[in-house]
């Protein structure tokens, strides 16, 4: 697919209508409005239409969107109609929880394999899997050509296993550690801080 | 402090950069310029000093930001140069892991109360609290007096904990439940919901 020049901030709301169209979904309804989606995401309908008009011509004028057609085609553009496999850094609370998580089942991703450096967590089991050592890292991912990874390690560590995912060719980073990585321009990093997120409302407080 | 007028999306960089500006602290670093902070954090400097500006006048031409003058203007930009209390709604594995995540400290957040509604878990410790019932949520986080709240419960409870959350004074929500939530407008929600931050980057994957 070659892709059109989107602008990133407009890529980042299709998750967020998926996962209101999803939930719709799931409640047996068959029809939406950018008027009732936009209530239920908290942008204006014109915003989503603009959005995705984009990406081709998803609604009728008075009949609205089709939900299962725009999830399909939703799912296609973010490229998530197959299941990414996604190695997990780091067996600390949040890696264990992430190893554990039940949310990525039909979203597009699959827990694959899970690492740790330290020696008391190699070899024990995390979930349904069996904590590999870091320093087969590279090799391991590679073999397996997982082109996706979540980072849970202290912020101490973040970089240099950056480092080693990009040389593994890792190509989508979810970063939990708070530090931001120095990663090539080929590789995406997203990040989730929850202080970021926190910091993100309080401007707004009181 | 009377609130410019300025897009969500700029006040979303400032903890961006903070967090880029405390790492080179971190390092002992005095000065910055927006060339240098931008190529940490991924963002053009022409973009970071249009951001700034909107604040104020914090840099000088040729010599750059003072790093820790930079980071109390945003501190206070961000109302984060006190400590908010938060509480901690659902005792699974992300509630287990925020309760005893250690990247709050000095940023401005410290968690306060942790809530389930599963017997077995309320009363128990997690980390530095005891579990409490879910029941008193709204007594206790009004009498607490606490504004900031991280919902980490099942997506199906989600909805009625944001509410409970709101009749409790709570002005501002971390979701990690994979649902968007309807609150009033005077409330945030922030969501780190990592499909949707893993969605956001498959776009760009060839």
């Amino acid at each position: 697919m070659n892709k059109p020049e989107i602008p990133d901030i407009i890529v980042s709301r299709l998750p967020v209508y998926l996962r209101a169209l999803r939930h719709m979904q799931a409640q047996n309804q068959q029809t939406t409005s950018s008027q009732e989606l936009g209530a239920v995401v908290g942008i204006s309908a014109a915003q989503i239409r603009k959005d995705l008009s984009q990406f081709g011509e998803f609604g009728k004028q008075g009949t609205g969107y089709n939900i299962p057609f725009l999830i399909g085609k939703l799912r296609e553009i973010l490229q998530i109609e197959n299941v990414w496999d996604v190695a997990v850094i780091g067996m600390g609370d949040m890696g264990h929880a992430l190893a554990r998580y039940q949310g990525f089942s039909d979203r597009g991703f699959r827990v694959a394999m899970v690492f740790d450096n330290d020696p008391e967590k190699i070899g024990t089991e995390v979930g349904n899997f069996v904590v590999k050592d870091m320093k087969n890292l590279v090799d391991t991912i590679r073999k397996a050509d997982i082109k996706v990874a979540m980072v849970c390690v202290p912020a101490t560590a973040a970089q240099q296993v950056a480092t080693h995912l990009v040389e593994a060719g890792i190509k989508a980073i979810l970063n939990y550690a708070p530090i931001s990585l120095n990663v090539p321009s080929n590789v995406r990093v997203q990040y989730l801080d929850p202080s970021v997120g926190l910091q993100r409302m309080t401007y707004y407080l009181e």
